[in-house]
């Protein structure tokens, strides 16, 4: 057996498009996903989960319904199911996904900006 | 409702002791650990679930019966579920653990390095 070790630097130098998600690691029924962040998403929510937002390089803000959570570097936050989050960076922001393989970027929102087809890189 | 954002730095400097495990989230049913490690663990495996181990800063090495994972600052790996494994460090690691919460140090090897008082901070 060989285990990969994970370099988060590497990974990234290996996607070169903003907003597409590249699955590097799984534990269990969990996906580690990295994702280049410079936008302002959708409102949405996950109903079925929790979901963790690391964040590698960078600062980004997840609005939530009353208030809003400034992220940087070296910082990380659970965002509880069901609970209504906005995510948005202005700058590019470079972050590790933490969450169930099924789970869906868009969460209850749906839309053009659901990303179906990601990748292992 | 209120959602803390975690800063790696500020919970480190929380923790006097080395090998005192530290909960700092939980996402679902997982929990998110700090530990900062600077010895030879024993050889033990995880007979229910995979591990994940996120280097904050520092390097260590997680001996497997076939190879050595040498592991630094920015990367991370999972240890597959069943997988006999002893971390080590000879200078001081700080490490984020992921795995889920009623899960042992000492896996299915148990014995005095068991860390049974796991605080949050």
């Amino acid at each position: 057996m060989s285990i990969p070790v994970i370099n988060f630097e590497e990974k990234f130098a290996k996607i070169k498009d903003l907003h597409s998600y590249k699955l590097v690691a799984q534990m269990n029924d969990y996906h580690f996903k990295l994702v280049r962040m410079k936008r302002e998403f959708i409102w949405h929510n996950h109903p079925e989960t929790d979901e963790v937002f690391i964040i590698i390089d960078g600062n980004m803000q997840i609005s939530l319904r009353d208030e809003i959570l400034y992220l940087k570097k070296g910082e990380f936050v659970v965002i509880p199911k069901g609970v209504e989050h906005k995510p948005s960076s202005s700058e590019e922001c470079k972050i590790l996904l933490i969450e169930p393989a099924a789970t869906i970027n868009t969460g209850n929102a749906g839309g053009d900006l659901t990303d179906t087809k990601i990748e292992w890189i």
